[in-house]
């Protein structure tokens, strides 16, 4: 998830809002100190949410760290592999760069040391160049937000032992100066499976608004227009939406930043019915941002990776699929295994 | 390529060595200053290399940047697709941490900026983390040689109008503080094909040390050891290496840093020849290092990189592969298309 | 502070300790949960330092953030002004490079982009060159250490509520993945001042090993040996130790930080009466690692900058000053304002 | 010195010009690989700055690397320390911080890793907190150039060998990817002088505008305003110029960074002939931009630095001295000894 400014984008809390949540809070507290882990989350924050019940063990067992990747087994490959047909290979990542949008106060930063690098060496007079990069690089460009990515704070604000991420992780045990220690990007497996691209703006007739959510009906209506339906999605496919807001990457990124059309938690509720591993699209969060319940920041990224491991994958662009119609292919996705990061850049491909 | 210390790498140039090709530099000056720059190249830096040709217009044209990732055609890609039998990903890269083998200055610095990076927003209190990065990030790790990464200075040393690349491209015109302004690895097409992988340890019986050629009997008698030959290899196929140097990886990485075994330029000259799209291997440069005409520094890179646009994976390892005794299979990679990289990271797999 | 290796440096808790720390801090947390902020600090993490009670509000007020620097008043500088003598400018701090020592996990890299970083422009070609640095600033090198980089942790390990810096700001208020938010270095103000160096290997004799501890006999002995005596140490003055180790930087980094002589809590508690404004030495982290008391990890640290405001000046060096049997001097420093940074790099001189 | 975009803040240099600087440099090319270093840069590029004849060497010598900051010795100190009378310190920077205007692409980046970013430790439970900083460090915020960071291309355009520093040092013996290997701001000698600010705004009565020069009638007619007179500047001093740009600081970063008023070419011959140290003020490049030549890019700076050895202060403040009315002082500047930087950052104040 990339957050521009939560204080912009999420309207604020009500007064009298926060004073409820407030004294709830403070009983959330008591709960912390005195009962079991898994009592501590019916706490108010938690009652916000969809789900007020522990969302652990996951379903790959209490110490999962690979989340819905787990689908990806020989047979899925093998099913998926059956969809390459024509063998044209559609990159659906973008460049980065650092005019791209970067939200908040993330940064991109390239330099190449010397002209070159290095050399001449030897007689041939070999020369190289290196690049130096800082950025987050996990959350910068096309992304792929994993599980160490996105959490919930409950009992106490402040206190990392009620950090609660996938698979009931603490805060405290996963938090690392130099790299989460748990739930790192590196645990996530290769991704091959079938893609399926929902085009909501053909279907709507026209780029979504910042805040407009995609709906059950979007998806109906536009799968049906592709000639497809819900029962196309299976365990462990990959559900992609395109909402037209990547036309303003790069040519107004103000805009881009500001919020975005995309799935509310209707449409997250029939992901996770549907065990997909990876929602995509062409936008930063690829959620409805801000959120119709005003009170709510990004709960869809919490259904989907907090609470059922299905990863996000953001910032990307379908102009290839589009031109060609082609909406359902092999999406294949390794994240780049950079140990204790939240995320990871890369080359996303569809193969059709 | 990864340069530990190329003073100590490559043996120095005997003195008379060096004022012979002073002397030759020098006329090599008054040459780039007066005659056309297919001429300029016939310089006595140059001679020292196999090829003393111009090695530019490319075969894709003049204007060609993506090198033998032209290759991979939607014939090649649904070649390729027959190979997946069992549906089994192999992942074929490493983890990218501080604590790995790095390369005379190169760093790779992770950070998780707070705890968490922020929140808690909303009623839902939530939280994400991101991760700071500052590396090589091309550079560092498993990683894949762009073509911006290695070239030859003819003419005069440190006249970057006579450093030349692939496709003849001036050191002038592809460098740039900020990202390369030419040969990016951005403009390298996602690869999909055919990959072999050639046991070389297995053939030998035992691990290759630091300086050991791989020569076209030692890939024969690898080849026939695994019930393959040559003409597996077919245009747009991807070769891998296995010496057993990555043994040493995290376990006395100043060993595998000191040097490497690997191809010398008989098996370049044979995977030129095979029109390749890219050379893998379980070291930090897959070539013979220091090769044995000390003279030379990364020949091996030369003939593959600059001159033929052709691709080097390093930093790899097959342990799966290798436990399966797979040694054919779809090798897919697509690079992180960072603008003005001379390199990429990312998550290599094999899939069989 | 540096910290290399805590769990090497400090020796571990007995596991009877950890119980009893275990028992008592949970009778913390019901502290902190149900008590004012004040008794929350009575905790036995608490008990286990020298000082039991709260060290807050600070001498200079509830909202002071600059700490003893609040010392330096135009009085002072003006009987500092007075101690220039020859007119002669000794440079104390080193050169900061990346073969320097650094601690743990710490990087400093820097990279110069392109060759140059731009240009030629105008009729005139001017050319021009930047460098990129990616570093724990405040922490590599010569290093000031401001009042954000030490605090304890009172109440629930984890719990950003009970983590305590100067002036009694909390972890939850203080911390900020972008820049501390409070007490940032670029609070301090400027210090010129009188300072005075101790050389306890010249009292000693020899280098002193680390985790020897420089005591008030070392103090009165060495200042003796340099016709001083305690009395001229006066509040807001500055006081520097030399023992000798720093004769390892960059000869033996790994010797080097291994730990390392110094004050220990005799001599803190003499510089707090005193109310001196900076103490600075010839090692890392100018006390004695490990402690005498094997259980306390950098008390000296925590009684100087969390609980007085005094800062700590490391990886100095005195060659100059004790080639001239200089020990007396005006030293002056600026902390580099950067907003939010813990410590400070910087170039800091003693005149004569 | 701080370069925006020169393309947009030098005007192009119109076509016939172009041409005949092409062919006067072709000219020059060719004495460049024929005649001594010294004729070299008789160049016509060369021809257009004031001063045509060879800059070096130095009148410290051709091995000197600290140019004017040879000036501060003793006697200059003590001389300087008669003007410390009220003891107050004036801080005549900036706090360094992201939102800070930054010219071009340069970044300024800080993250603090965790929160604490170690710890607790010890029985005393100690936290610390490191920052993490990537940073063009000498060239982003109140910065101080060195004599590495302008040069000017004589001969061929990219041939490092022509490229030529203080000094007559070229570029191919400065250039170092992970640090200039020549001139870096290690070798400047800390700074403690006369300052003397020139209040060029009091003097006409507002802000002066981007590409307005400050003339010697502007310095004559404020030193007089300020019953001070050309010969209050001696050799060694430090001056400094308030043209009130720094009120855009963080206000309207875009119209600060657009331009800036400042000295040209005659105020810059009048400091080299009083052979002062350093020049300082209150914009990002301190001297007129665009020049009234618009062909030339910032001769200012190679006129001192490249040239003369004298060092530049940029983005500084003078709030507190304005206020108190004064304008004599002591400027104490010690740069960051960053090893290869080609600029500093720091504290730089005003002791009066």
């Amino acid at each position: 998830m990339t957050v521009r400014d939560p204080k912009d984008i999420a309207e604020p809390v009500a007064p009298e809002r926060r004073n409820f949540l407030k004294g709830a809070a403070a009983g959330g507290v008591v709960a912390a100190a005195t009962a079991q882990v898994a009592q501590a989350v019916v706490s108010p924050a938690q009652a916000q949410t969809p789900a007020v019940q522990p969302w652990w063990p996951s379903r790959w067992g209490p110490d999962d760290q690979a989340g819905a990747s787990n689908h990806i087994t020989p047979a899925k490959v093998l099913e998926a592999a059956k969809w390459i047909r024509d063998g044209k290979i559609h990159p659906i990542g973008r460049m980065s760069e650092s005019a791209m949008p970067k939200f908040g106060d993330r940064a991109f930063t390239l330099r190449i040391p010397g002209n070159p690098t290095g050399g001449p060496f030897g007689a041939n007079k070999l020369i190289y160049n290196d690049e130096f990069l800082a950025t987050e690089i996990g959350q910068t460009g096309t992304q792929f937000d994993g599980l160490a990515h996105i959490g919930l704070q409950v009992g106490r604000d402040g206190d990392t032992n009620d950090m609660v991420y996938y698979n009931g992780i603490r805060g405290a045990a996963l938090g690392g100066a130099n790299g989460v220690k748990k739930l790192g990007i590196e645990n996530v497996k290769p991704i091959f499976t079938r893609g399926h691209l929902v085009d909501v703006m053909a279907h709507r007739g026209a780029m979504m608004d910042a805040g407009q959510e995609v709906t059950m009906a979007d998806v109906r209506g536009a799968l049906a227009r592709q000639n497809m339906n819900e029962n196309d999605v299976q365990p462990g496919d990959a559900v992609f939406f395109h909402t037209g807001w990547s036309s303003l990457w790069m040519r107004n990124n103000e805009r881009y930043a500001s919020g975005e059309p995309g799935p509310g938690l209707e449409v997250a509720r029939w992901l996770i019915e549907k065990q997909i591993v990876v929602m995509g699209g062409d936008s930063w969060g690829v959620e409805c941002v801000p959120n119709p319940d005003r009170n709510l920041a990004f709960p869809v990224h919490a259904e989907l990776l907090t609470k059922n491991g299905i990863f996000i994958h953001e910032n990307l662009q379908f102009d290839s699929l589009l031109a060609d119609r082609k909406y359902q292919f092999v999406y294949v996705f390794a994240p780049v295994p950079i140990k204790g990061a939240t995320g990871s850049p890369g080359g996303p491909i569809a193969i059709t």
